[in-house]
């Protein structure tokens, strides 16, 4: 695999406008991240995109440059960190689908690892845009892996999103504002 | 920066050998964190290094070939991830010295990191590997933090370490076993 999503996305994404939204979902979450740490509220990264680097040209003792290297498959998630002295992991896709979110997005071994995480006792949820609609949905872990248990399908509807998953309201600050949600869903126990 | 040390360091030890042990101490962070996941003990990993990609030839729609790419300084430490439901988040570095631990294979904002770890209640530390006495320390980031408030210096003296961090053993397997320190540190806490 050498062409990951997020790559992609950003070539197809820089051309189009949705609505109002010039922002994809990653700028979102790095803003949002960002003023989390702001305000010391929680210490959430995204991970860098892992690559396999082939060939280095070492100029000069301070200025290496990658002159040939390939994308590789994450193994994880992309964003994990703490908040109120939890573990907290997470994925974030967008779709441009108006009804389902395609599991082809999110690979075997991500899921495997969002499962040890709620096994270990972590945080761990999907954060879904669909891009058409203006929508981002917060899925818990437990409900995706529910899914994948009860029904074998290739995508899941817009409708167990709706059932299931939270909707993340877009704010000016933070951008979306997904520890509120946390906050909800956790209550007392973080 | 342009040249971050665990690609220099790489170069550096691949042509040394160092009593009976090959292996560096990043490799042996690998293979402890994989066994550690292999028996569903924990679930921690390195990061990616963080590259700024300049130039991408996508010679087909799935093989992208980076053509131009630099290391970018790491904003956080390298590894973190979840054990018995606990944030942990350290950094890893080897010295050749055989007296000290130098502060310039720290950064500050990777500092400013650790405390902010610490703050928010989760396990953060330093793993120092005294490469040439064969001798791998962790200092938890408390300790740390209080030498760098304490003393204006520009390097931790192998006696710190002695003093105030443990001594992880060498092992088969696990390589390094740093959450058995881990345990006997935090005790009943975790």
């Amino acid at each position: 695999m050498n062409y990951p999503n997020g790559i992609k996305k950003k070539e197809t994404f820089h051309n189009i406008s949705y609505k109002n939204r010039g922002m994809d979902l990653e700028s979102d979450l790095n803003i949002t991240n960002q003023y989390y740490r702001s305000i010391d509220k929680a210490h959430i990264y995204k991970k860098p995109t892992p690559i396999k680097i082939v060939k280095v040209d070492y100029e000069s003792r301070h200025l290496a440059t990658i002159k040939e290297a390939y994308f590789q498959e994450p193994s994880t998630t992309d964003y994990n960190g703490i908040y109120k002295g939890q573990y907290i992991d997470f994925e974030a896709k967008e779709t441009k689908s108006t009804t389902s979110f395609s599991l082809n997005n999110i690979h075997k071994h991500q899921i495997r690892h969002l499962k040890n995480i709620v096994n270990h006792g972590g945080i761990s949820f999907l954060i879904v845009r669909f891009v058409r609609l203006d929508e981002t949905y917060l899925l818990k872990a437990q409900d995706l892996l529910l899914f994948l248990e009860k029904y074998d399908r290739k995508s899941i509807p817009l409708s167990y999103f709706q059932k299931k998953g939270y909707i993340i309201k877009n704010k000016i600050n933070p951008r979306i504002d997904y520890l509120e949600l946390i906050d909800q869903i956790y209550g007392g126990t973080i």
